[in-house]
């Protein structure tokens, strides 16, 4: 046994604060922060933050509280039953799957840590993109190569920019071998369309790149038989992993459950084993009652797909009202078809930004929060441009306290109950107010903000 | 911001295979293997796993239940009720602490990966140690630098093997700044005494090392009036980072609760920030519900305590019948005073387990679990030496079922219960057989192991 392993050099303490001065992670940052102020007596809106939140169904509690008995570690992937389950759940959308081929963990997130921890090579990502993926290609002292995203969609590039991207990592030195992908997009909230995910897969088979596909907003597409959904699972089954998870279809963030499925056979569990030795050393497994909760959710009975159907149907509804106000402030914006996230671009705006000091994300963001009282997650922070007039805003937290959410859900036109409207008001006022001629007169003249 | 990070040369699929070729976490996979063999009829004793299977406290139940509702993220260090309650165990444990030194999370083993991503420099392990310890050096790009343990405890080397092995590490080109010590100690069931703490402590200061201390085991202390403890947290509060959890003291492993408790003032949020960073990226925080269970558990109603005592003796008693056997049985064994562990050395019948083929722990583990149905955590797989007779034998798993776990607990003398005098006696016999001579002439003549 080689007690001591070789030296690497590594000093992902100086690195790491290049991803995000402020440590933590930038979306969980903005939550604790609107948290504090909110408690302080401010009024935010709050669009920085990927959270459905929205009341609990009576039966996951229940789930939950049966889950208890179970107090034992059992295996490292999940017990049996939950792994069954998931993999039925993949097998009803076109993926047939063994129990084997399934991994459940605290999270997604711990999920994509572990692969990246466990399979070599640096790593392609699409740009901008969640907040996560960069710093944990970071902690595993891989290199990542940003490659943007087409006008139409994100997430996902389209197979030019990717074949341009995978020329320039290697010309400097880079072993691109883990593609991530997005389907659908945070933070752009699109879909790529089935033919460029047929591209890429043959691109991907023909540069031997392993795609992890992030499917974790995949049951939240808004209209399903407008924006069809093709997994790179379905066609290049051997080299995709699929993470994914209960927090965002079912508002359980604070649960932690997330899962991934792996490629089946021996191919597959040359990735499957590295990756769960990883998760043997990181987290042991899922808590074992929420692997109860897991279990019943993706069995699918019909009050969580209901659920899942109205949730999605509200989600959809609220981002294509911010996405409307968002274009008549004079945003460009890729319409949202899935998840509950926009991402206005400003730049028809900047020469009249410019001319208040806003000439970038950072002071974008500000500008926002400042004035109007908006807290949204700055383009730069999910790897965009810097210079560039771009944000997230997640619509997912404008739906009121939990009995307006439930009012919401079962509501036939959402965007018209007060809270909803409200919240819309304040977003509409906030951004015309950006380029508000008579604003920037007043702050002209008296040196503060009104 | 620079989004391609300088590359990292790193093989670590190549080196965690010199760790484990199994893959998986070895006591974890052994915990597996186990549970497959038995599903299919064999009987097994398994001491291989360190888990205190104990009745579920309904009260615990109770506490998950109510957290069902808890369905947000929260902050990544915890909720200030569940920070407030785990400051004020370490208070009522001579450790004045703010909650704001608080964070808890999935599992200490969670936390003990995030300290290693986050906080730069080699680490120095007791050697033997908690299997997790060098993989996760291993995942975090670091070196390990093993010190041997006394002969009288485990878990914490004594200074002048710590100040050798530095002298080492440097001169190897190491940069050793971490110095993770276990206390109480797993794999040997003992604890260090105060007067080596207050030693390693004053050397700490000199070396400018970090101390993490693991004191998942504090709680589990057979007798504390003759065992005294004493936390490096005290002497060496600027350097000192304890983690600990409910798994062990509670037998609520497969809940994943763990905490770990920073310096408090400027210095520990230099080390508190980037952990906390590490966290947002890793897993978020600790699920909501759990950590209404934790901040209940964390307050020590008297009916958790209670618990813990009971179980406590439970614990030592069956740890001392353990050692007994194997001192009996010809090993050189440290006497278990906490825990649940014994690491028995059979160094003294080298001679007649070398006539056998029995030459190192590997063969040694091999012979146990095929002759006898033992299974135990071999100690190489532990850092130790691969030619020392030795293992490790979690004596938890003893007890029997639920309702023999229960009667276990309340018995004056749960030593003489029939489930636990039936498997200690398979133990007592398996060590015997390993050294009987007629089952070494019957080996011989027939070529098979009866």
């Amino acid at each position: 046994m080689n007690w001591n392993w070789p030296r690497i050099p590594r000093a992902i303490w100086r690195r790491r604060s290049a991803v995000n001065s402020a440590g933590l992670s930038p979306n969980l940052a903005l939550n604790q922060l609107v948290e504090q102020r909110r408690a302080a007596g401010e009024s935010l809106v709050h669009l920085a933050f990927g959270e459905a939140r929205l009341p609990l169904l009576p039966q996951l509690a229940e789930q939950l509280a049966i889950g208890a008995a179970r107090t034992s570690y059992g295996p490292v992937a999940g017990s049996p039953q939950v792994r069954a389950a998931v993999a039925g759940y993949f097998a009803r959308r076109r993926l047939p799957t063994d129990p084997d081929q399934i991994v459940v963990a605290p999270g997604s997130k711990a999920l994509l840590m572990a692969i990246q921890l466990a399979i070599p090579g640096d790593v392609v990502l699409p740009r901008p993109a969640w907040n996560t993926y960069l710093p944990q290609v970071n902690y595993a002292g891989k290199r990542a190569f940003g490659v943007p995203i087409p006008a139409e969609y994100g997430g996902v590039p389209n197979p030019e920019a990717l074949r341009d991207t995978l020329v320039r990592a290697r010309r400097e030195g880079g072993t691109p071998r883990l593609l991530i992908l997005t389907l659908p997009d945070n933070p752009t909230g699109t879909l790529a369309p089935p033919e460029v995910i047929r591209q890429l897969c043959v691109l991907a088979r023909a540069e031997d790149l392993l795609i992890v596909s992030d499917e974790i907003y995949r049951d939240i597409v808004h209209d399903p038989a407008a924006t069809p959904f093709l997994s790179p699972a379905e066609l290049a089954p051997e080299r995709t992993i699929v993470v994914s998870g209960l927090s965002k279809s079912l508002g359980l963030g604070g649960w932690r459950i997330g899962v991934a499925r792996f490629p089946g056979g021996d191919l597959g569990d040359r990735l499957r084993n590295p990756v769960l030795a990883a998760a043997s050393e990181l987290w042991s497994g899922l808590a074992a009652p929420m692997q109860q909760v897991a279990a019943y959710a993706y069995a699918e009975p019909p009050e969580i797909t209901e659920r899942i159907v109205d949730a999605a149907r509200l989600h959809g509804q609220v981002a294509r009202a911010v996405h409307r106000i968002a274009v008549e402030a004079g945003a460009r914006c890729r319409p949202p078809t899935a998840g509950f996230y926009v991402y206005p671009d400003l730049e028809p705006l900047r020469p009249r930004l410019a001319a208040r000091g806003i000439t970038g994300s950072a002071s974008l963001a500000e500008a926002l929060l400042g004035e109007s009282g908006i807290v949204v997650l700055a383009g730069h922070l999910l790897g965009d441009d810097p210079g560039a007039l771009r944000f997230k805003a997640a619509t997912s937290l404008l739906y009121g306290d939990e009995q307006q959410q439930s009012a919401a859900l079962a509501a036939a036109d959402p965007v018209a109950l007060p809270q909803i409207q409200a919240n819309l008001a304040q977003i509409a006022h906030g951004l015309a107010r950006l380029t508000d001629q008579r604003s920037i007169a007043a702050e002209a003249k008296t040196g503060v903000t009104q």
